[in-house]
């Protein structure tokens, strides 16, 4: 059986660092996120907001047009790109870190989406795969963008038992580190699987587990959030196994002081709460 | 005379449990709330609003196209359809609670909606009717969706006399409960009859009131916003009458918190003050 | 020379009466605000919030279409109407209160509306006319909707000087009144000229002058708002002078409270003030 | 070598003034804001916020018409301006300072707003500009507004680069001066140098650094709205030295104060400081 290492409020100390005085945005990162279909702008706006708020240093976000107003009603810190523009092309070799999947649905211009992806993205970007882009994925494995430097899958259980092929209750951590390896091949890959006690398995078969967090977080766009805050994290801090435990940690502790005097957690409280808590345990260095 | 039973703070405690750990959106329900004119969209936000802070796990929100922007500026939490798409019709069955009739008005698009609710409803699911869905029967009786497992009306008074027949100095508890009988025939019904002291009739006979609440609250939307809390508490708490209790209860608990300081009681204050007072509730268990 | 009478708290006290319990919505009033051209929208949104946050029980907002998503991301307590609807003539007979001009405009549109207001008002409702009402009317004294059973005008004193003729150096109370007096005729008429110390003036003679403010207020904004409250006022505590005075004192005495640590006074914050201090003015009845 | 004078907190003082009691918006200038192309739009409602919080009377945005609701949704207190509609340059003579930059893209209607702005401003009026504007102006000198009154130029060390052809590690105080001196030729000109340390020439040589602000700043929109609030400062104080100062160092002040207690300081937040620190340094008059 393959040991679970328990993921500790010290990764946070570890990952979240001052930041030094001379830099500037650049620094910090830039993050492209591609989702939101006319039904799901939500999932969308949600992940911008975890990315924004986990510091990331430029953050474009390709949507359907649909929702452009609504996302810089709330996040005027987000460029915009409508997901049918050409430049999207263009736009996707000048990033550090690409989140692809929330709100993105599965329809033919997702799909295409996924097939632009995988003929621009490079050995130098790391690439989040959440929700839909990972249903159409498991519906055609040739969707995969295998040429990313970095690929991180954040399925919940039933997501990734379509990608992976292992139904839910037979996910073991054997079984999701063999699925991970035969499903990335020649990629350093990271499966973030969802659930009431997230586990990250590395390809290199170390398996993590979360064991904080809490059900009032049993709530649509916790899982977008967390997409979008790992690829914040990502942008800032490097793509390294530490970095991914630190953006799953923190969502679940942000959720935690939340939920202790609210009977939910809505996703979008996680993000508001991010800077403050990432400061003070950057004050702990 | 009919017994009138006061509802009580007890009730909360009985109806808001704390969540258990092993628990993901799935388990707090699906609800989807039909409304929205052209005129009429502030209404069905302000529903969602209620549905997202009494804790329903997942929400769709199906209404005019014009309204998509306002409400993801406010509630990414919500999914939207638009209210014209066909689709609608498909998504129906999934769903454990819906709540029509905020803001719905009283055109062909929302007749339409009704005879789609009428032929897709199922006996498992629960349809709160409100506003002018309830006109809109009241005009026709046909279009009432009788399918469905239990039926909630919550008109206030002259839309009950508008559906019942009964006017509003004659709308007393023994002709409230005969007309609700003669008007759900073979299913589960509850009438919660909106007024200073909001009724809850069963359609066995039983007669609850609701003695708190606030004359600060007589503002449009309240009604809208305890249609959403009423969904959001069955798709968690299942569709039994000491659920439609507590979130009537809950409503005004809130409103009169908020009066202690204000003159006027805005219906998205409400919505925003549930988690915290839900939690206090669940704590007590 | 005319006396003036100073304005005092104890107007708050007088007007707004702590709501008795066995009322609804429809107790406190139905009110309309037009305006919001292509390039104005914000003045309306402003307005709007005056009215809502000053208590106004149902509140409707005929304004161009382009505004209607910014109103209801703010205000989805507010019905709204596209301007060009021809349904919005059958609408204003509904209202008790109408409050005409906050961006509004001086386009085609903007006099057609006036000249359907002309012909719809009735001498039981009462009208606000602000900013560019007040200058299409200048420009054709025909414009006035004469029928209206209460007129209230709120220019600022370049307003007043194009409506009345009488420069700003030549504004005497005398002059004011005489002006006032003139232009009404047969209504009952107040002049509310807005000022850094904003005077009042009814038709019967009588100078009431509002000495509180501060020049943090001078700013884009403040002068709809104070529309929008006159109108909510006039809603729920009926088209006398008091409520008047007490509405133009109310604006003012926010203002300077958050004027107290803030360089500039932004007018939705003055808005969002009301209810708390509309409170405290009633618990003191 | 040239002499640096450190920025201090006491030009706070000198420049923010109490505010005198009689006076309106007029007293605290017009403004218009210039950019926000479909791709930006967000960085036009930020540098409107910086100026609209730093209390300018009266301010205008001219944007693509897809930005107009989440900027009327966010800030009601803006007049909106199609920037593709020919009142425009009518407009332009009517303001005191004219902001032009941030989010404007580099396309061809930037280029057609910059050819107009030329042709309309005057020696009256202060123009500052940013970011996009400055890449213009890079690529064709002759784009450059020559005949305003006053140019502040606020470009980051890249944008800066370009225009003055000195790469960055040659951008020495004496080489920005001789620089600044040839493009401004017969104008008044301030650069305001963005970087870790932003650094103010003015066009008779002297330089001023600003020490204070912190790397949680370097997030994107922190220049917008940086040029935002030099617009809304020299609308109310004058386009003087001072003024410029003064606002370079309040926005890294709120900047600071932000920081204390947030891993990352977002651009709204900033502009949302401001109206109570400003009040601070009035009081201390």
């Amino acid at each position: 059986m393959t040991d679970e290492i328990t993921i500790s409020e010290d990764i946070l100390k570890k990952v979240i660092k001052l930041r030094k005085s001379n830099t500037h945005k650049g620094n910090y990162g830039r993050i492209l996120l591609i989702g939101g279909s006319e039904n799901y702008g939500g999932a969308i706006i949600m992940a911008t907001e975890g990315a924004l708020n986990a510091g990331a240093g430029l953050i474009a976000v390709a949507t359907h047009s649909i929702n452009l107003t609504a996302l810089h009603a709330r996040d005027p810190e987000a460029m915009y790109i409508d997901w049918k523009d050409n430049k999207l092309a263009s736009l996707v070799p000048q990033m550090d870190v690409i989140v692809c999947g929330p709100g993105l649905g599965t329809g033919d211009q997702a799909k295409r989406l996924l097939v632009m992806l995988k003929e621009k993205i490079t050995p130098d970007q790391t690439l989040v795969l959440d929700a839909s882009a990972i249903d159409l994925i498991s519906e055609d494995k040739n969707l995969l963008p295998v040429k990313a430097g970095h690929l991180i899958f954040t399925p919940h259980q039933m997501e990734w038992q379509r990608l992976s092929g292992i139904r839910i209750e037979f996910q073991t951590d054997q079984a999701n580190l063999t699925a991970l390896h035969h499903l990335a091949q020649n990629n350093n890959a990271t499966l973030v699987l969802k659930s009431n006690h997230t586990h990250v398995y590395s390809e290199y078969g170390t398996v993590y587990v979360n064991r904080i967090g809490n059900p009032g977080m049993a709530t649509g766009g916790t899982g977008d959030t967390l997409a979008g805050i790992i690829g914040g994290f990502i942008a800032q801090f490097g793509p390294n196994p530490d970095t991914i435990l630190a953006a799953v940690y923190l969502h679940s502790l942000a959720g935690d002081l939340i939920y202790q005097d609210h009977y939910l957690v809505k996703p979008t409280q996680i993000s508001s709460l991010l800077p403050k808590l990432m400061k003070k345990y950057a004050d702990l260095n």
